[in-house]
């Protein structure tokens, strides 16, 4: 039998603040069954939408040093009496939970900080399945009161299309002396990219970072201008040593300024908001397609696949 | 207006031996454009299913030598007179074509051969998208007598789980000194291996080879066993030198053996063709909800995605 759940008491739980019931209720979004995420949906509903929180995707490549830049951005708004919100979207997790959990270790400070909330969040099922529930996670944590929410992901081309679509602000975290080539996947992601980041200035020479801001700054003349009107910025500094973070978050406030004045940004998650309905949608045909498959098989004596699809699709 | 496809003529040209209504045959199986796909499997249903091809999955790291690999595999084949389609899986080509083309121009020397036809896969489409029409590929390139089809995927997660879906053989390479911590998505991809070939032993100590053969061994004895009840087995080589190729290629030929002899290999396919089939349904499915979409908006006074599905859903 399956055990109830009293999304009742989860709502009353995480509207007292309690993490333990947030962390549920994310559990409950991840889960593949739809009664599961029926319940989360339950509980998102229970709360505004909201209009204020700050959505921030920040990405980069394996040794950018992602973490302890997030750990140092993270105390820096946590000291500010801020609530943030960490989610890391792992595209490697449907083989694997290793590198998530090695995250989550990695910002340990930050994790004992009673403002900061950490959750990895498993992109379940491979390519055409059912998609991350990053989504869920973020509105549950702005439900919470986490109204800083910080999504990681990997720079490895399909999970930042994902994150893009579901935040604010995209942050591109680079190391000096890669900045003149922008090529394949990073000039993708660069496209995507407001602010870029350029990490660990302080282990480079002076004039390799000098160069940097050059070349990107030369590069980004190039790409489009993105619909928020919002120019790209590019900020030198280091996460292990706290340097360049007063200057990124002063640029995230000018930019949710700027976004919030030409109204992108209320125009932007309405946008977002009909594409998830849409991922929504084609979750749910697929599940309900997948039953119908069980239900009634494909003829099998048909030796071509395609036509066995149509067949029947034909005498469904 | 759109162009006429004559596939009638396409199929008596891959008939005839024409390379070019071959790639022609492919570019209409990826294109997004539904008729397209349809010319496509006219010509894949106008030939017999191959029932002795050897369709082999080939994936490793970035760097660990799978182009000159393939040169080499490739060349060994040709020169026996034996025809060798190439193809690749880019799992980062819906945000660039580079690394494809990286990869067309290193086997400069087999794209000279009139044996071989070597053909990049875009895996056009990002998350729950359309996915990769590798499996049309190969099957076009099994009509045209090529019935040696190469699978080449970058070791990354995905993309050798979709090659594993429709290969004979997987082969794993890896580099000397890196067996014994099988974990994440190497352990993953480990799982689905049949052959692990461990490539430029050459270039690295004797001792480091030696010890990567017996952590191999270690590691290999606690994976399950896979349903074609082949024992894993471990070659050393030299793509570049090639070495190892004869003793590769010997245990590629006892593999189709034994599964030949089990009945392994037709059950495998069949398994593989309902599996595509459903690929199919499920890609016409969202391609005409998506449709419908276009026709009936989401109400999007609704303040919750989710919800703004259901109704959607409800009201169909």
């Amino acid at each position: 039998m399956a055990k109830q759940i009293n999304t009742k008491q989860l709502i009353q739980d995480i509207k007292d603040g309690n993490r333990f019931a947030l962390s549920r209720a994310i559990t409950l979004a991840e889960s593949t069954r739809l009664e599961h995420l029926e319940a989360a949906q339950e509980i998102i509903k229970a709360f505004p939408p909201s209009t204020n929180s700050k959505r921030i995707a920040i990405t980069g490549i394996p040794g950018v040093g992602k973490s302890t830049f997030i750990e140092s951005l993270g105390t820096y708004l946590t000291n500010q009496g801020l609530k943030v919100a960490i989610l890391a979207i792992d595209p490697s997790s449907s083989l694997s939970k290793g590198s998530i959990l090695g995250d989550k270790t990695r910002m340990e400070e930050l994790a004992k900080n009673e403002l900061a909330y950490i959750r990895p969040s498993a992109s379940n099922g491979s390519l055409g399945g059912i998609t991350s529930r990053t989504y869920e996670a973020m509105l549950l944590c702005e439900a919470a009161g986490y109204d800083h929410v910080l999504i990681e992901t990997v720079g490895v081309g399909q999970s930042e299309t994902l994150v893009n679509q579901i935040s604010d602000l995209f942050l591109f975290l680079q190391l000096p002396g890669s900045g003149d080539d922008l090529q394949g996947i990073k000039r993708g992601i660069m496209e995507m990219a407001d602010i870029i980041f350029v990490n660990k200035v302080d282990s480079f020479q002076e004039k390799l970072v000098k160069d940097a801001k050059v070349d990107l700054a030369r590069s980004l003349q190039f790409l489009p201008t993105k619909d928020s009107n919002w120019k790209r910025k590019t900020i030198l500094g280091s996460g292990l040593k706290e340097k360049g973070i007063t200057e990124l978050w002063e640029n995230v406030l000018a930019y949710f300024d700027q976004i919030h004045t030409n109204d992108y940004y209320l125009q932007n998650r309405r946008k977002q908001q009909l594409l998830q309905a849409e991922t929504y949608v084609l979750e749910m045909i697929e599940r309900q397609t997948k039953e119908e498959l069980k239900q009634k098989p494909f003829n099998d004596s048909i030796p071509n696949a395609f036509q066995m699809a149509k067949e029947w699709l034909e005498n469904k």
